[in-house]
């Protein structure tokens, strides 16, 4: 089958592989029918994630058709078609019972990490009777592909830990895939005001399109004194972190209120400073959080119930054959305003 | 009356001071029957609190009798023993009704910092009606001066943001005043573990009287060595900070488990590093929080039911007259083995 | 001054009363612009509230300007725009700290029942640091009377007690104006259905553009079966009930799921029977509460953002002169489709 | 292998029955070492419970050793020592995920009910890997039997549910064993005061050794009345039904404070009335539910902090071949102050 290879930090390619199998009793086999890239194989590709060894097969977003099921898969059976989460839950681990997936402790975020992925024709999962979600009849299959990373990644950590409430105000910075799908979960809970604040007028511009009621352009406006403005001088209720950077998240600390939350999203490679001889008396809490996936259902009956719509987030379509293309178009989003590209095997 | 009067930096003197009388109608005046020194005095005392300007006369805890009220206390009159807050709380603001009551627009930490405190024989008290507790008949008075301040800072900024639970565990760095205020009453929920860390030998022993399963002393044990020693190396899943420097909240950011809490209590003069390039994807939550008192009632009927002994944490007994000497006990805790010291007009 | 005055069971009338003064220093005179009528004034009039007396003012909402203030009295000052509470607060007592305002000690719902009401020109309004709220200034001030009560009565017995959440499914039992309050609120939360029951036709269709997913006629159809149906078999996850007679209270267990929540709303003035035979092991809750208020705030602020248009409830208008004509309309809702009707002075 | 067997109501006998066998990949097969009786069991042998037929096995409690496992299982090998939980949970269905596992799809109450359970020399536990527990070497086996059902019943009917707190008030209406179990884990929390309500001298005496703090006997005493003496006429802040029966669930409703829970863990046969017409405004919540033994880790480590002492449940020892006189025993409880007995095979 036809799949992309990790071949060490700047090095990728499509290339035969062989088709997976059943190795564990709870495995699945699926045949992947949609993937996309996520900035997490950027990364990989710089060298940043050195679980990833070359050879790997990329990837951890998709949707599919179950093809085989190991002797212990009991919800699941060829033909279904299903969600593929990021995380691999065991279901039974002292981690998973408190629904803490992402610690799993024979699971977690493997996929596409230590075993091989989804950007491929076929793809092993292993835990498949709690790693997968059943696609309801009818649903964009496509769209869904959101499901499996970045909209429970925005909803959990950022939404969820931030305690987004009727009537809140709230600063989302970065206007990237992730704090867009922060942005549109948000709006769950009603909050009277989300700022959005980044550097990029287009990703502002789609933030307006996506329901912020504000947004702040940080290169040309101060966002501190922007959020102040809007707040009357008190800050925000949550401030989500959705970039990764020490100077964002040191924003974020100017930007919150007395007695609010700032839930970190970004995936840092630095150390950041923590304003404790100010903020140690202002009652804040800070979250870090990998995606659970544990709202997976939840989301699904909210796309159901129409109440969230991921296919917002898809900019490009690709075919498997082109998924070349499609990194490079993920790659230089600023240029080609890409958010979310769809890769169809 | 008699006063111990903040004179600037390294400056205090006892001396006689008009005896305070009401200014508006929600005061109340309260004759001091017992007060005591907090740390905090002593921070005021090496000119880290700008807001507390030479002239004031300092204190924020004790208990007392109602002298006089204003017009508009209605909860309490003359002749009543009540327990004075650290905070001063209108009730009405959108803090207060949050139960946010550090951050009150007209109240806070006011007493001994903006307006003049408790080390004196009478005190002024705003917002008497929801910012005094009345003492319940056979109560030990002079115990419950623990209640105005260190007790509810150990338990909300401690234990209750620290989400402490029955079976799990947490580590307590240092081992003051208000760390074994945080040990008390995380004995609330009866956690399996309680690790009690410091460099203090004497201050570990008395830990350990007051409950502490495990001792550490960092001063010649590895305190992250020993803490995965104790929690079979996944670490706490509370951590409280209970001295108010960087490297002590940098080594709870090494204790506590995944999907864990470090709950700050210290007063931090200095920024903290915050090593989310390993944290980020952990789970946790950092909670900084000023005293609320807003579980004051709560903490009373612990103390009348016998579950919360608040007599423990006092050591000395020092006359008003000798406030001098017993700041220099309690400034010279190491030697002296002050906790905290009990001043009696 | 005019004012609508209870005489006893079935007996009303307007009449020239004197003008309300300050009696405690917490009080406010407030000119009232407008009000409105509520079923617990109806209640009132069938002699079913004993708590209130001949003689006595009816009415417990409305808007206004503060006419006069006592002496402990800080939050507010004649000229001020106001939201009156139904309930009053004294801020101070256990129950108030709680947030349980309804319970007050010296308050809770007094208005209109134990002390003269708000169909006058003027109120008395006693508490009144902690029982008005500021209008902030553009608002539709007419509209705001609807958060006197019925607002906060639908979200916090109905859809906070109830938990509403994304992705969840809710029933409300009853499409009045406390039912469609509800339905208004409970969209904060993005469930996936919101299944509206009432044997009215014409109130159904009012639930349906209010946002009701689906709407079930309980003349005609059998609202369990519907419920059913639209649940997979499950029940809902919330059933709201919004009637206050027993047949009411015992749909709603039969339309909960396993792991819900029956949020009573209802004012009830009989016993119901409670399936313990069948729910002892159904894992539910049932909640019931008088409102607090507490989340007037939070409703004000959710207006102002436009995430709530609480002017949809109103249907008629009248001036206080014609008030017996207003009760006429309101008492008769069935035939003139009144929901909730404004009285201008 | 011996094994008590059910045969139609008031009938039962110890005879030889075959081994179990692996069914499911999921399934172990668990050597009994130590079982008990459950109040359930007695149930069913008055026929109140039609799921169980005869020629059923009894039994749904006890310790054990692996014997063998289905392919799917990898949490357990042959050799381990086990706590088996009253509730089998798949762990992947979303009750199981939401921590339901009373309402498991594929599991809840079967063992003992619908398949055979305990009282047996082998037993057949489907689920294995979610439905067993590690026991920690060096804990006392025997001990653990009682956290098969009873304390996480009590526990997480009665003291999870009820919220109970520091410095609350809590009345248990029953000081029968499941009464006990909600005694010894309410202290968890150290409440002021439990109140313990039965008409047994013998009961109510062990109660006061578990540390309840008051007892009521109702026999003599009117219940109300002292619970509302002990509670400044307020009445308590958790009620926990420990009976099942009307009479004693009504009379939590005349014990439970405004703003307090009513928490059942009672097996009712018959429906109750709740008298709305005057809980309605009274700001309660009412709780059902079926023991998830989602708890089950968390009391392994309050047991093995000394935190919680099981063994002080234990009244009798049997052997399985006395079983019978085991029945007749704990059936006779008054007569006999049994609480639990241990089962040995």
């Amino acid at each position: 089958m036809k799949a992309l290879v990790y071949h060490g930090p700047g090095q990728k390619s499509l290339e035969d592989c062989p088709k997976p199998v059943i190795v564990d009793p709870g495995d699945a086999i699926v045949r992947v029918t949609h993937t996309t890239i996520c900035g997490t194989d950027l990364h990989i590709l710089k060298g940043d994630v050195p679980t990833c060894t070359p050879g790997r097969i990329l990837g951890h977003e998709g949707v599919g058709v179950v093809e085989a099921t190991g002797a212990a898969v009991s919800a699941f059976q060829p033909g279904d078609a299903v969600l593929i989460s990021c995380i691999s839950a065991c279901g039974r681990c002292d981690y998973c019972r408190r629904g803490m997936y992402s610690h799993c402790t024979t699971g977690g975020w493997i996929l596409g990490n230590t075993i091989d992925g989804t950007q491929a024709e076929y793809v092993r999962i292993p835990h498949a009777d709690t790693s997968l979600h059943p696609i309801p009849s009818g649903a964009d299959e496509e769209a869904l592909v959101m499901l499996s990373d970045i909209l429970p990644t925005g909803f959990e950590c950022g939404v969820l830990n931030g305690k987004v409430e009727p009537g809140s105000t709230v600063a989302i910075v970065g206007a990237g895939p992730i704090g867009l799908a922060a942005l549109l979960t948000a709006q769950f809970y009603s909050p009277a005001r989300i700022v959005m604040i980044d550097l990029d007028a287009n990703r502002l511009a789609t933030a307006r399109q996506f329901g912020a009621t504000d947004i702040v352009d940080s290169s040309t406006d101060d966002p501190i004194a922007a959020v102040m403005a809007l707040t009357d001088g008190r800050g925000v209720d949550t401030a989500i972190e959705a970039v990764g950077v020490p100077a964002t998240f040191e924003l974020c600390q100017d930007l919150v209120a007395p007695g609010g939350i700032i839930a970190n999203i970004g995936v840092h490679g630095h150390k950041a400073d923590l304003h404790l001889e100010r903020l140690w008396s202002h009652n804040i809490a800070i979250t870090t959080r990998l995606v659970d996936t544990v709202t997976t259902p939840m989301l699904l009956r909210t796309v159901i119930a129409g109440k969230l719509e991921p296919a917002r987030l898809i900019t490009h379509h690709f075919t498997l054959d082109d998924i070349l293309d499609a990194y490079d178009v993920f790659g230089r989003a600023a240029e080609t305003e890409a958010l979310k590209v769809i890769i169809t095997p």
